[in-house]
């Protein structure tokens, strides 16, 4: 068994041939072998002795590897020509006078640096080490034997990287502050976090920055290709020049012209870009073709017809190819080139009935297609069969930070991995290998999301696949990298919870629009379970803070509490808010309490912010800076933090009854007062009801509940009620000998008296049927009773995913039967109590059609009638990017399809079935036509079944967690 | 010339045959002299020698008198026979030893008592010195002439009261406080009361309390009776027994039976009626006939069928006339009775086209219908010419308090003079003569309404007519005789302003059904001036409380401070938490600043009320009690005050730019901006504009306010905006050549450009023609052109009248002229700026139609088209009573009847005609098709119109009014 031990005695080769980027990638990995060992490694001199030495290098351009290969030491044969391999071998004796040595060898520039970087990861270095000072383990006695031999996969995905946008105020900020601008100085730091995280490929800031002319002048473009970092630009910036730096040097004078104008400027724009080309010739780069107009906007008005855009993108394209057969290589293939089909420039690709578009353009032939999400992380289309063997390939921008609509959401990282995972794994499906770019922003908290979708990227049989479960292990392997160090297990269990529990918030609402109107104060408890999520999240996470040491609070709050903490006090603050609204319309005294909790809340919301841009001496400093409360626009302009009620009491007590997930009540006053029948225990697992006896005054009242039937016990049944008094009326259903009806008392001394029915029954309930109860029926749709598959094609549960926190989706995804005759299915039953009309709702992930034509079925029957096909695109006369249902779906993470169908009394048999690709059902919710349920975001818990009682053990457990 | 002197030498006579209450108003007189003369009046004993004697006595009931006609002193004949008159008569030498004498002579027992009160007045007595303690000026050297002789006219209605209604919490607590309880103590107060305003019929509180039960027992009944008082009870409480008596006397065993149901127990209820009518038979009473359901509700279910209702009450009708003839007078002509056909019991009344209502009925023959208005002081059904000879007559029940629906008004009294002129003028137009009862609730801050009421039909030729101005008159007269003794004139007009100011706030709307709602914040400027009339009533009425002596201020108080002062507070408190509201929306962050000033308010309205229950030792204590803020039921149940918002600053310095008089505003921001083109200026009357510069954050801007235009003048340029600052923005308008366009710019430092153009027009304009601005031409209706009348019947124009402050009116108001082919007609004119499609609409008094069925009609014209007639009834298969347009219009005091109508571009002729009775137009708005005008409760001010001098001052000087 071969073994290096990092101790003292541990060298390292250097080799002048070798790419500068790669030794300056060594010099890191030194320096991450120091902090985990407390030793500096020394230079290694040919013929030295040496106990342990890291010999690295890249095929061809090291003598150590041509000696090893020639003397049969290592194999390079499965390296060479490969691209972005390394080859990690241990082994003894690799020259005279070294014992034991590491051997790097990369098939290429990045892949040796990959192979460096792997080895501090086998260490205990987190990619993160130097861009949230995540400290690895101080270790003794630490060694590598040749288990860990090893030759790397190439990646799954050609060029993988991310796009730091809508700079300021946050990057921005931070780079100013850290190295006096947007400069080299400032990419090297972010050169280093891609790499360290198996990306390649980069998009500059380019707000108010221009990559070549600032570094200074094209330093940070050099230091790039010194790296290996593979330099592109936005979609909307062609030909290796950033937007920005028409508007520096275009004038009246200038020899670009005045316009950004292809038609009228043609000779400036043209000239501009030539001279772009050959700037930046001589690095690696992807270049952007096409043209959009300044600052990302369209390229003609309004007005244009389709085949004016799409006949002035051909002149260009043309015209860019022959600038870079002119520039740079005759032979395009060998170019790389891009163009991204966001926004409409969709449209463009593919024409309509009158128009071709640019598809099979020969301008386009070598040229990769970079497609786009909806702008709020779910992929629009996809390539169709008529296109999957283009020969550019096709890319995916993809947005994990947004600064557009149909809302901006810029501030604390709002990524939830199995959105990315299901996404993206189903792109790749499709054939979206070329290319992966996210927009992360700033950056800054985007380091989960970001380290995921780079990951999956780099590796897809490992981070992907069909289970979404895989997800979950990511983020807890991920978290044993950052908090490996810092914290024992129990509380690096605490650290996964709330990582997972903050970014599910997020999967159910972003911050920016966050506001009173989401969650409802009181239905179905959805705000209560939202607040106490989020007190549980303030609370752990502070706990665990106490925990850490200074040197790791950089880490710990830069990747957890600021974001985790950040997340779930904003949400507490719009639920305190939406209460003290609801409360103060209600007149209940108690609204006034909570002013100073939202208060608390506004306050804690900074000093959070300010925590996370001092700690470390400020390192962070300028990435917390984004607004983020109370969005009314697509961006944070005119935002709203929320508004504080204050009411005024009553002049006399006044009594309010209410349930306490019921926004009606009843004041037990002679006129006004509308009795209520509560039903919910009728519902077989349902023994009581908690309902709330409120002060609409600052005079307390006493009460008094009183009633006839013995079977209603309640939690108390006089006193007095200065705000409020929560009473708990429990039913002992055991001792019910059928369904009964009782009314009850409550009576404000002086005010007068509310009467309530209430309706209870045995729990007797059909064994294996969802049952209605209060109007409705909702499932969950991983709850199917039975499945088909057609052949390898059927569904799987998605666990965890979506906003409610399970779904199921047909594999392989890139299957369509809408018209086939055989379509997987899965099964649901329950029972109605009534036969009649009911309003059928499925609600899915908000996920696009992945074809251009506004087309994305899904197929149901009840009862054995014939399959109904619906499109799920509302309007399918516009395209369903930018529609109103593109904009709702995308704020509330939600698509809800509504049929009418008829049900009879008793057992009812709904089949669900895969159509069209990129549907996940996530819950079904039928509901009684005359029945209204009441307003709310996340809708009714699930109805009750009767289960064996393995399946309800199950069922249990998936409800606690 | 004969001369009585009121020096200490005056005597009054006293006969033990008088009626023992024309004594006891003697004995008040002679307090009253006392007051204004410093000496008590002796009494006469015949024989003795008296220089000055008072005289007075009932026709047939008085020696005196007896003598005095039989020795051709005074004649009696014009007073023998009459209905409450009486003969004032100054003369010398009497009798043997007597000089002087004032010889008062009634025609009954209440002509007695009004010939006696009426020296009290002659002498500057207020009606209202004991029930507001309104002291009279004290006088030396005080005598009467035979100037003053006069013989009174019998009353224009023949029974006149009102009903102490709603009585808890206000007059409950008040009888509680001051005589133990609602008992014949309390009472012989308000027969006083009634008496001195010539009133002589009451219905009596009845929500908790029996008047022929509490006296203790029948006391409060004989007292009344000694007085003079005509009682009756309440519509729904026949045989002269309080309907709660049964509520106290039913039961298992009781004599009455135990159900009040005439079909289940008609001899329990047959019995119950006999033995009120025994019990009361000695005293003078108008008898309620018919019958409703307990409690004031409806007699039989709402399954019942109308013939079932109808047949039902008939046999009431005979069961109560057949005891009514066994107990009181076989000749039913004889015993006066009454039938209120109120709420439902109208419906039965009329009947439908397939049944036969009462109408007609020989049951009623000789009873009074008492008509009713519609809950808030509009007339419903006016005697048709079909039954105007009804041989009973016809009376109103008239509401100046309301406890039901659409909304209760119960606090301070809310009749606005006019309203009750125009309305019971016509009334008595139709023949509504016999009786007329107003319900004023608990009395309390009701005096001035109930003042002119009883005076108007005491005496309709005097206080009626067809000119609204004589309310005006009144008002000034009733002002003179409660503040003559305590104010010097310039006080007094202050005091005569106030009244009408507060009454003519609360005809735009009542109290409790004021909200932030109601008035824009912003709009046409409308809040800000109630809220400077608000301040100014405030301001002023406490600077004139300054000036009141301590022993006046029981009078200043509840006659003018506390009504003037709690209406103009809480109105200010709902404008300025409407403000607090809309700028809360906007995040204005002086929003917050308002906060304390609407607590202020919410003080002040305690403090108002606590003054008025503590004042001359706590007379009003108890009238203060009503609930009175911010209804959301019909009733005060649930009632909210206003709510507080409170907001945050934005984080970064925040520009809003906006008109004073708009919601819209710009924010200067480069994406969500919204310029804005101000049209103002294109009104020849218009040659500035406000605007204001808001923070959005409590970090302070800097602005600068820049343009090309040299024509545009602004009041500052640049400055620092903490909060808001007003901007006047004027235009030169006789330097402008023609119509222009202009641009300036709000640059917020560091914010952003707010862009705004401006267009301005020289002062030119069509002669005579309302001009068209903003897309609408708004004209007050009294502003016609022309009028052309038929035969006698023409409009007039009702100065002041409504919310708007003035409207026309057809006199005579009995004509119908719907289906005539000559009608009376008004003219407009105006200049519409384009062809086409205006939306016209007439704004009315929310006046009933005075036929049963729903049809009151509107007649326009427009351009000499064909005379369109539009039913203002807008849903005509249901009553108009309780339905949704009543409800609406009753709330906002208008009626609003929309039309289509083509315009041509430029000068255009508009004919409104007479059509229905009870037609009231206020005001005209045109507004253009496509155009929106702001919302807003009022509506816009009067457009332009260029006019002749003489007739411009005259505009002008209402406009300032």
């Amino acid at each position: 068994m071969s073994k290096v031990s990092f101790d003292n005695r541990l060298m390292f080769t250097y080799e002048s041939k070798s790419f500068p980027g790669v030794n300056k990638v060594a010099a890191l990995v030194r320096q991450d072998l120091y902090l985990v060992t407390g030793f500096h490694a020394d230079e290694y001199t040919r013929g030295c002795r040496c106990k342990n030495l890291i010999i690295y290098g890249t095929v061809d351009k090291s003598d150590y590897l041509d000696e090893f290969e020639s003397g049969g030491l290592i194999d390079l044969s499965e390296v060479r020509g490969k691209w972005e391999v390394y080859s990690f071998q241990v082994i003894d004796n690799p020259m005279e006078g070294v014992d034991h040595a590491v051997v790097i060898a990369g098939s290429d520039k990045r892949g040796t640096i990959y192979g460096l970087f792997h080895l501090s990861e086998l260490l205990g270095v987190s990619p993160l080490v130097n861009w949230n000072h995540v400290l690895p383990k101080k270790k003794k006695n630490v060694f590598l034997t040749d288990a860990v031999n090893m030759v790397s996969k190439q990646p799954s995905v050609k060029y993988r990287g991310f796009f730091i946008n809508d700079e300021w105020p946050a990057f921005g900020n931070w780079a100013t502050e850290h190295f006096g601008g947007i400069n080299a100085e400032c990419y090297e730091r972010v050169f280093e976090l891609l790499l360290r995280l198996k990306g390649n490929y980069l998009w500059p800031a380019m707000w108010n920055s221009n990559f070549s002319m600032d570094g200074p002048g094209l330093e940070s473009a050099r230091l790039a290709d010194e790296y290996g970092v593979v330099m592109s630009t936005s979609h909307h910036e062609p030909c290796m020049r950033s937007g920005e730096e028409y508007r520096l040097l275009r004038g009246e004078n200038s020899i670009y012209g005045d316009a950004w104008d292809f038609r009228a400027n043609r000779d400036g724009i043209t000239r501009f870009w030539r001279d772009g080309l050959i700037r930046n010739k001589s690095f690696e780069n992807v270049i952007t073709l096409g043209m959009r107009g300044e600052r990302d906007s369209r390229i003609l008005g309004q007005d244009a017809t389709l085949k004016d855009n799409i006949d002035l993108i051909r002149d260009v394209l043309k015209t860019q190819n022959e600038l870079i057969k002119e520039t740079i290589d005759s032979d395009l293939k060998k170019v790389p080139r891009q163009i991204v089909l966001f926004s409409e420039v969709e449209e463009f690709f593919y024409g309509d009935d009158k128009t071709k578009g640019l598809m099979g353009d020969p301008q386009l032939e070598d040229v990769t297609l970079i497609l786009s999400d909806n702008n709020v992380g779910y992929t629009r289309t996809l390539p169709s069969k008529e296109i999957a063997d283009h020969k550019g390939g096709f890319g995916m921008y993809y947005h994990m930070d947004m600064h557009g609509g149909p809302y901006s959401f810029k501030w604390i990282g709002a990524t939830y991995l199995p959105r990315v995972w299901e996404q993206m794994t189903a792109a790749y499906e499709f054939g979206v290998r070329q290319i992966w770019v996210t927009n992360v922003g700033d950056i800054g908290t985007q380091e989960l999301g970001l380290s995921y979708f780079l990951d999956l990227a780099y590796d897809i049989d490992k981070w992907g696949g069909t289970d979404a479960a895989i997800t979950k292990e990511y983020m807890n392997e991920w978290a044993e990298k950052q908090f490996g160090a810092m914290l024992p297990l129990s509380g690096r269990n605490k650290a996964k919870k709330l990582l997972w529990d903050y970014t599910a918030l997020l999967e159910k609402r972003r911050h920016e629009i966050m506001n009173t109107d989401v969650y409802h104060p009181l239905h179905f408890g959805e705000a209560d379970r939202i607040l106490a999520i989020s007190d549980e999240i303030l609370k752990e996470s502070a706990a665990l803070k106490k925990r850490i040491e200074s040197k790791d609070l950089s880490a710990f709050i830069s990747l957890l509490h600021y974001p985790a903490c950040g997340t779930a006090n904003l949400m507490k603050m719009w639920i305190l808010a939406g209460r003290n609204e609801l409360y103060a319309r209600q007149n209940r005294i108690e609204a006034n309490d909570l002013i100073q909790d939202i208060d608390k809340c506004v306050q804690d919301d900074a000093a959070l912010i300010d925590e996370y841009e001092t700690v470390d001496d400020g390192f962070y400093k300028g990435f917390g800076k984004s607004e983020h409360v109370g969005f009314v626009n697509w961006n944070e302009e005119d935002n709203r933090y929320p508004l504080r009620y204050l009411v005024y009491g009553a002049n006399s007590p006044r009594m309010l009854v209410s349930r306490a997930d019921d926004e009606h009540y009843m004041t037990g006053l002679e006129w006004n007062d509308r009795p209520q029948t509560w039903k919910n225990m009728l519902r077989p697992d349902v023994d009581s009801i908690e309902f709330d006896l409120i002060s609409g005054s600052e005079k307390p009242f006493r009460y008094k509940i009183s009633t006839d039937c013995s079977w209603l016990l309640f939690s108390k049944t006089e006193g007095e009620v200065a705000k409020r008094e929560r009473i708990k009326l429990t039913v002992n259903k055991a001792l019910l000998p059928d369904k009964v009806t009782g009314v009850f008392q409550v009576e404000g001394e002086g005010i007068g008296r509310a009467n309530v029915t209430v309706e209870a029954a045995p729990n007797a309930a059909p064994k294996g049927l969802f049952v209605e109860s209060d109007g409705y029926i909702c499932i969950e749709a991983r709850h199917f009773c039975g499945k088909e598959d057609v052949g390898k094609s059927g569904f799987k549960v998605l666990d965890p995913y979506g906003r409610s926190g399970s779904a199921i989706k047909s594999f392989p995804v890139t299957e369509d039967f809408t018209g086939k005759r055989k379509r997987p299915s899965v099964t649901y039953k329950f029972f109605a109590s009534q036969d009649g009309e009911y309003e059928l709702t499925f609600e899915l992930a908000p996920s696009t059609p992945v074809t251009f034509k506004p087309e994305q079925n899904i197929g149901f029957s009840i009862n054995g009638s014939k399959v109904q096909i619906m499109n799920t695109v509302k309007d399918p006369s516009i395209p369903f990017f930018l529609s109103p249902q593109w904009a709702r779906e995308a704020r509330d993470n939600v698509k809800k399809v509504t049929a009418c169908v008829k049900c009879v009394k008793g057992e009812n048999t709904l089949l669900f079935y895969g159509m069209s690709p990129g549907i996940v059902l996530e819950r079904i919710l039928l509901v009684r036509q005359g029945s209204e349920i009441p307003k709310s975001y996340l809708g009714p818990g699930e109805s009750y079944i009767c289960l064996e009682n393995a399946l309800k053990e199950d069922y249990e457990e998936e409800r606690n967690e």
